[in-house]
């Protein structure tokens, strides 16, 4: 922790903001070309630098064990120079990406004789505050540089050094190669009000995107004056038809659930139809107990399943992100479509159907960001969408839903030309 | 004011939050002429009430009396048939105006197989939060329902009686027609426990759109926990450059001064390259006096403009809404484009030049929702754009930029078809 007091954060994160919009409006006019520069001087500057982040990365690792840190997060934190490697590889991945800044998105003319064009730009100044990763130091700010935005890092305590050594690697490689000074900002304490600060300057950041825990979302919503693209929960269900494959919806929920369980696109809760019950359970128990899956079953589903645990109410409103699933027989496709409306997150649902126009109305009448049709929603990501990058998976209606890439990172600009127009007379 | 305990405003508003997200699913899946034909029918029931209309009008406007409300004010606040007609207008006027819902945004193969679209869904339940002017409660439910919306309205106090009529006229002839049940409700008191109430409910309502003062603004942007579009200020600028047609720009600035100088696309402070100043401000001089208009110049306009008020900081960042025009002389475009940056509101800025590559310098550079070359920028406004309505012009970055209208009142959905893929093997 620092041993600053809340007015001198507030200066200098303000001042941060400042920096970073003089910054937005030099990166706005940057070319590709120029933009890619950067990026590949950014990822040698990471390889060249690769003992000092695994230096600075050792420190945070030894104040994480003193700390008493899980293995799991411990694990998480951890940079070796094959991670580093890889850190340095996405920069160079984003430099091949196509830039979305500039595209026209519309263009028309009036009786009047204007010509309109609506054309993407860069949306200004991103915030990004997250938790332990340190890789998220270069993914997200060399994302919001390919699309033409600065950003303010605000990185969580456990990887203080970690994100100090990446975000100087980065400014140095970039700034030779062009890149605007203070394009890329790390706040360089860990103070819970930076936090705060940053929730509360409108004027110099234009959206926040918190990655992180339920505590810190929460945080962010209730104090930003700006607005926050988040994720909340992935309570991802998968709902097997009376006219489902049944080899299918065992493999699609299976996959979904125990391919990786501990992500927002893995399976939750399953959702089967009262009439292929039996038949989907016998297939599905010896696939599930593969896994040690273990069953928190509704009444009816508990028939077919005697080794499950009843579901009680909160079963149904739980991400478990574990080898645990709730499962409920339904009588009929609204039953499904009405339970999904109710408890899910709006992430990504599945049917499993071979009857297209059951499969239509399940996807017409749900409103989740994804909706998948015999596919399992583990493809819910970025990458599974070709968007080949992901800055995180959107559980917001407002401005971005679902995987969120480059495009997802602007805003747009009308442009109106005219021969002296006017409006009197 | 009611007699209701902060509790029971939270109980009934969430009671009413509640309804709205199960009437957003029914509006989400009627076709457009469903929705066609309940807008004519409520726009039938608006004629149809009118008597009824006029006379809760007039309740509003006696309290108004007593209350000492201006006569701007009372004006706004005014019902007589022929506005109430002009309301029942719009309405059919909505009707007649595309439905973005359904519209496919993209669609792509991967090589695995796997079909993706994406594709313009309703946003959900949209709160509108307003002051006086009674005919928002038709104008922005008939928007919203359009395009697929559920709306909770809140009013102001000093309209209460009007805003109660115009919403029961509504619903009454909507629900026979087809209206889902609570698709769109009127918060029945004006209590400003209710502003916060709908701030914190972000289970149910996606989106708040203030509409007001900018008292109101600062509280709805403090409180929201959900996603809030917003108009700031209209700080709009004209820059009449080197190579201007200066017959074009008196007349582009007279009309973005003088035309209508109440509303946030007018003109409050205007640009001038030194090397016309002075044969601008000679033809500029007798065309502004016939409206009276107050100069705020800088040093150097003060030599052009022998019976102006010097400017202080504080005018560049006034938006007059009046007779009053700030004004600077400049070196060069680039002073211009940092002024603006610096002082604009981003909503609307204009160049005056018969030069092309600099009109294209000026709208690339400058950080604003529309840019304006030879022509007023009285034409920011959603009917100018021909998007047939607007429900307000944003100042923010996300989601929505500039006017907007039916398709910034939708959200996206992605549709993915497979054939039983899965991640794992």
């Amino acid at each position: 922790m620092s041993v600053l007091s809340e007015s001198e954060i507030k200066e200098q994160v303000f001042m941060m903001g400042k920096q970073a919009r003089a910054a937005a409006l030099k990166l706005a006019s940057l070319t590709t070309s120029q933009k890619n520069e950067i990026l590949k001087a950014m990822a040698l500057s990471l390889r060249a630098a690769t003992s000092e982040i695994v230096a600075a990365n050792k420190k945070d690792l030894s104040a994480g064990e003193v700390k008493g840190l899980s293995a799991a997060m411990l694990d998480r934190l951890r940079l070796d120079s094959e991670r580093v490697e890889q850190i340095a590889a996405g920069v160079e991945q984003v430099s091949l990406l196509e830039d979305p800044v500039g595209e026209i998105l519309s263009e028309w003319d009036r009786p009047n004789g204007l010509r309109f064009e609506q054309l993407r730009v860069p949306i200004g100044v991103i915030g990004i505050i997250y938790e332990s990763r340190p890789n998220v130091t270069s993914d997200a700010a060399v994302l919001c540089l390919k699309s033409g935005n600065a950003t303010i890092l605000r990185g969580g305590s456990e990887a203080i050094h970690s994100n100090r050594a990446i975000a100087s690697a980065l400014q140095s490689g970039g700034e030779p190669a062009g890149l605007p000074a203070h394009s890329i900002q790390l706040i360089p304490f860990t103070d819970r009000a930076s936090v705060k600060v940053m929730a509360e300057m409108d004027q110099y950041l234009d959206l926040i995107i918190p990655r992180g825990g339920k505590g810190l979302i929460e945080t962010v919503v209730s104090l930003a004056r700006m607005p926050v693209i988040k994720h909340y929960d992935g309570i991802c269900h998968t709902y097997v038809d009376s006219e489902a494959d049944l080899e299918m919806a065992v493999a699609i929920a299976n996959d979904a659930k125990t391919q990786k369980p501990s992500v927002c696109n893995a399976l939750e809760t399953l959702l089967v139809h009262e009439s292929v019950a039996a038949a989907f359970f016998e297939k599905a128990i010896p696939v599930f107990a593969q896994k040690e899956v273990e069953w928190r079953a509704d009444k009816r589903a508990q028939q077919y399943l005697p080794h499950s645990v009843p579901a009680v109410e909160e079963d149904w409103h739980t991400e478990y992100l574990d080898y645990v699933l709730s499962v409920k027989v339904v009588d009929h496709l609204q039953e499904a479509i009405d339970h999904i409306n109710h408890y899910s997150s709006k992430h990504s649902e599945c049917i499993v159907s071979q009857n297209k126009v059951t499969a239509e109305t399940f996807m017409s009448s749900i409103d989740s960001a994804c909706l998948f049709h015999n596919v399992s929603t583990r493809f819910s990501d970025g990458e599974e969408f070709g968007f080949g990058a992901e800055i995180g998976i959107s559980t917001d209606k407002l401005h971005a839903r679902g995987p969120m890439a480059l495009r997802e990172l602007t805003s747009y600009q009308y442009r109106i030309r005219g021969e002296g127009q006017i409006k009197g007379k």
